[in-house]
């Protein structure tokens, strides 16, 4: 994939294997009709898909404007991916390998989902654009999202849980997990009753007796995440409390071991 | 508000209140610089924003479509809000006047909050364009979205809460509202692993597992919801699981009564 950003535009970053020296210089465009599909492949596909989301939202993801990103002509973009919804599974799978599910199977099941939950909002806290597509995209021809659903689903099975409601628990929990990724970007204000403070006492009084509310004793999210290093983020104490609440209500459908 | 709406053109219902007598017979245009302004309301303009979103997505809506579909010079509309974010409010606060919660203060915690949750559920499963929007739309000036607030604040502190995890308690469960507002829409086959079925072995039987479950004692679907006519819907099986493990985790920060 080559990128010719002018000059002063800020570009979300893109993997060190996506990038290549400017080998054309100074030229902008390259000549029309003479894509060279050897720079060409899904992941850089993924990564300027991914781009014109961040830039311009879902609505700025079209075929047009990934080949003129990816600066070939659109017949080539198709000799990788027939249809947008090629292009969203390949986004689809990228932020899915990116959710960590390296403890189911190595801690007991309750640490690993809740390493699992707090990976996945984070990873799409950041692409909050794309969560109304994929939350409804289905899964099929997707080998990394397969390969996720296949390591959380054992892991619940292994724990105890009835085959015939694994798939409702995974999904109760990725329905908070997404909801609660946009709650990562919400303003802090988002609770100001403003001037109508006086007609809400019991709400007004909820929302300043939870500004200054640390996670303390409560904290459930992993060394190191945001929440552990910002105690009094509003968005982790919330996920904290849900997560737990989730976790416990789910636990309670293993059979005993 | 008038409409001239298109032979064979479906419309979103409006509101009885909205509706006028075509006094205009056949002209499909009223003159450009004479709107009445007599006929422009904050519930109409709400009920055709809801209409663009509904037919274009939220990307339709501006205040130039707005105006057109109202039939009304920009300046009219400007009159009555002064903002695409003025509209926003208006829509937030029409939405929100729609979930139930007539059940705090008349039946106990846990079911006030099923109620609450499953009408809002719903609410949002008819309008998940707006999901993104609505999720971080700061509350300040919606007096209907704040006298929601009011209810379910003063719910959760009558049933014991300490006040200070109340606004954590009740995003945590809105989280999960708007998420499985999403899965509501998801298509049926959304987890069907496809030609990879025999490398996920755990998640395939999963889903077979989960196909034809069930309900059957259950059910935290009120009388009459889609899960009660339905028992099979997966989003609803989902749902009904995740909200009862929400309602018991939260439900034991409660303090004895």
């Amino acid at each position: 994939m080559r990128r010719t950003p002018r000059k002063g535009q800020k570009l979300p970053a893109v993997p060190a294997a996506q990038q290549r020296p400017a080998t054309d210089g100074g030229i902008r465009r390259r000549r029309a009709g003479r894509p060279s599909s050897a720079v060409l492949d899904k992941a850089g596909i993924t990564a300027a898909a991914l781009e014109l989301v961040s830039r311009k939202g879902y609505d700025g993801l079209t075929m047009a404007a990934l080949a003129k990103l990816l600066e070939v002509a659109p017949s080539a973009l198709y000799n990788h991916v027939s249809s947008k919804q090629d292009v969203l599974l390949l986004v689809e799978d990228h932020l899915m390998s990116l959710v960590d599910v390296s403890s189911f199977g190595a801690a007991p099941w309750d640490d690993a989902v809740r390493t699992w939950a707090w990976s996945y909002r984070n990873v799409f806290a950041e692409h909050t654009p794309l969560i109304p597509v994929i939350a409804v995209l289905p899964v099929t021809d997707a080998p990394q999202t397969l390969a996720m659903y296949e390591t959380v689903s054992k892991g619940f099975l292994d724990a105890g849980f009835p085959q015939e409601r694994i798939i409702s628990a995974i999904v109760a929990l990725e329905s908070f997990i997404f909801g609660s990724a946009y709650d990562v970007t919400a303003p802090e204000d988002i609770f100001d009753p403003g001037t109508m403070a006086e007609s809400t006492p019991y709400f007004t009084a909820a929302v300043r007796g939870a500004a200054g509310t640390a996670l303390r004793g409560h904290a459930q999210a992993p060394e190191g995440s945001e929440a552990a290093a910002d105690p009094l983020r509003a968005a982790d104490a919330a996920f904290a409390l849900g997560l737990d609440a989730l976790v416990a209500g789910l636990g309670g459908l293993r059979k005993a071991e």
